[in-house]
């Protein structure tokens, strides 16, 4: 059977950046299946008192560096400094989450980065998010009502609720089995992790 | 010219037990000088309003987690969570403030660390740091009476102005010139800057 890895990110963690632009190619490469699962990492955050960077110049002067510096690494784009923090009312997420429903989560999640990352633009305004939706080749209007209801936020609750339940504090979050790695910079220990139960 | 490679670190950051158990050697192998710099992340930290762990049960289970797992990865021993925070009025690491000034800081840190970790007692409490200098075959009570003056503790303030100068606000971190890479699982990075530098 072939193993599978969770991933938990939130559209607006600036690392997740990194993890979309690459965990689907590395995980296929490792003959695992990613499964998209977007949640809302501001609301555990918020119940933690676990503010990043708000209020953190050093940490985050430190983070744009950083993230600049894994990209010409990892050969990822990167160019400057995006808005931040960004989609507000969670928009972004809740698309995300209804096109986990329907098979076109990640193709969406590369688009909104790219408009976040590249175009330097809020993924969760409504008129960025359709184009994005647009782009696609969806039908913006009817994704974006489907969004804001049952059962695209319930199942979005469920998702935050799971990755409290885990034990998750920030994005992005790799879930193999019970074991949780967190940050970009753990994926390989995470897929290791995985072709290790498959093995076992 | 052999290019360096600066090490700040706060005995009492519990990521830098796996850099102080490997970066020496990890450096050498890269024929980088790793020079010891001990100074008070926590000043930092409450300078910046940044408490990683404390009041944070979910970031701090899964920190020592990530530890054990990242220490069996990198043979490096671990024996379950240590009593954590330590060193309240920071001896530990004003003796090994004295010892950086000495030529005998990575013995130092090297033994208060397997103390902390392995014998699972506090390091910067007299009678812990006694047995520490005594084993070293250092005069135990003239080291800890200097530890807490001038020069020592102006060092100690001046590398933490350093440090915070930098932007750093974590421990362990490591600067290449005026770049800054934090964490342990940053080292490799740091270690290919710095070598990139000396190429250039």
């Amino acid at each position: 059977m072939q193993s599978s890895l969770d991933f938990y990110f939130f559209i607006g963690s600036t690392y997740s950046y990194l993890s979309v632009a690459r965990a689907a190619k590395a995980a296929a490469d490792a003959g695992i299946a990613l499964r998209w699962k977007p949640f809302s990492v501001r609301m555990l955050m918020r119940e933690q008192n676990n503010s990043p960077f708000i209020g953190k110049p050093a940490k985050l002067k430190y983070m744009w560096r950083d993230i600049e510096r894994r990209a010409e690494r990892l050969g990822i784009p990167f160019a400057g400094a995006p808005p931040y923090p960004i989609d507000p009312d969670e928009r972004a997420n809740h698309v995300a989450t209804l096109a986990s429903m329907e098979g076109w989560c990640e193709d969406f999640v590369r688009a909104a980065y790219v408009t976040w990352f590249l175009k330097k633009l809020d993924p969760g305004v409504p008129e960025n998010l359709r184009v994005i939706l647009d782009d696609l080749g969806r039908n913006a209007k009817a994704c974006m009502t489907r969004a804001e209801n049952a059962p695209v936020v319930d199942l979005y609750k469920e998702r935050t609720d799971a990755a409290r339940a885990f034990g998750i504090f920030g994005s992005p979050s790799y879930v193999a089995g019970h074991e949780v790695f967190w940050g970009d910079d753990r994926l390989e220990d995470a897929l290791a992790w995985s072709s290790a139960r498959r093995e076992a």
